[in-house]
């Protein structure tokens, strides 16, 4: 496979051509943005990290019939992945207050939901990732009403997938992000990656608040240790043997 | 009646409670704030206007089979109305593209949408209004799946009068903010005010993006002639004789 050219270059990855045109090549960077890309920095490592933990889980989703972009992992911080239209929608799953639902409802931080809430939001960095209503999404034709409803029972059954594992980790899974994209067919599947970058991730052997954040809050709220939080989750993950 | 003692004092009202606990007397300022109260103003003659501009489409509404809240308007800037638990919901019924909704997705200004669009946002002004979604609406438990069938249902068929009353007028009703509340026996009632200072409503003779506005977005943006603005639309609302 010879590496061609750069077909896009966003705040935590790069994405190649490859010979191939249904195949592309993810790059992933140590860069870290938040707030929109108000806040930049680096985490040292978090490319290969991040990297080998979405490789992991991809392989592990695709073992229980979630249908992934995931291909192969060539190098520590590249993914092959097959070439998919990306929906401009981040699919965001909450099992636990956390964030901006904490921050535009009021809902203290740490309350456990009674059911898991699916939301959507516009991936438009100039609008700054804004929450959709299920009307706006389909006001701006984002997706049809049958990709909404196949996103939303994805995104729950990927939930169940990803709470399980990563109890066994013993880290709690608060939330998490998911991008989703089209093949050549018309099928949806699951895209992007799967990261401490992209999931809020809480350590279940401590209780005090800041301590416990294994995830990029770490970075974002100036906690330290961040390339030590991600390394454990990587620990962790990578100790959990891909169960079919 | 004899007038007791303040009940609440909003931005631009007073609710006074009144000799008979059923009956509540709302006192309209001339007091106006745009975005969460940040920017504070006055606008000369604004309480008695929008009293009076209030009164006559609560009539309207109330002819035409809408409960509201309204009693009478015993003098110029003083309506008495049916005491109600208002919801901490803001009802919004879409039909141009305007404000936050441009904003917040990218949609030009003065899209014409092709059905009316009806939005729940958080009474809340600690968290500064924000939009809900359904989920987050039933979550946040402020209205039960049945209210909100109901307040959507009820502001679809007020924006359905509303929009027809207005279009006699010359006047276009681009959007517009309902809050409604609920009677002792659980009722729901349409309540607050109905004014230009929570609609949006553009003078159709104009074509001029900033002359055409007849609103409180004059005030907001500093557009000039407010008072003259809501005097118009006071004088052609008046015109319009209530019809059942």
């Amino acid at each position: 496979m010879t590496v061609r050219q750069k077909l896009y270059e966003g705040k935590a990855k790069i994405i190649y051509v490859t010979d191939d045109p249904n195949i592309l090549l993810t790059h992933f960077k140590d860069d870290a943005t938040a707030f929109n890309a108000q806040k930049r920095g680096s985490i040292v490592g978090k490319g290969e990290m991040n990297c080998a933990i979405s490789s992991h889980l991809f392989q592990q989703l695709e073992a229980r019939g979630i249908r992934t972009h995931w291909i192969d992992r060539p190098s520590p911080n590249e993914m092959r992945v097959k070439a998919v239209k990306i929906l401009p929608i981040e699919v965001v799953v909450r099992n636990i207050a956390a964030g901006s639902l904490c921050q535009q409802t009021g809902i203290p931080l740490g309350t456990v939901l009674q059911q898991p809430l699916v939301e959507f939001y516009y991936k438009n960095d100039d609008l700054g990732d804004p929450l959709l209503t299920l009307d706006r999404l389909l006001l701006l034709e984002l997706a049809t009403p049958e990709q909404v409803d196949q996103l939303r029972a994805t995104a729950l059954q990927i939930n169940q997938l990803l709470s399980e594992f990563f109890q066994n980790c013993d880290i709690t899974l608060v939330d998490f992000k998911l991008e989703f994209g089209l093949d050549a067919t018309g099928d949806l599947l699951l895209a992007d990656e799967i990261s401490p970058d992209t999931c809020r991730l809480w350590n279940q052997a401590v209780t005090d608040p800041t301590q416990r954040v294994m995830d990029k809050d770490r970075f974002r709220h100036d906690l330290g240790n961040v390339e030590d939080a991600y390394r454990q989750v990587l620990d962790r993950v990578l100790a959990q043997p891909i169960q079919p």
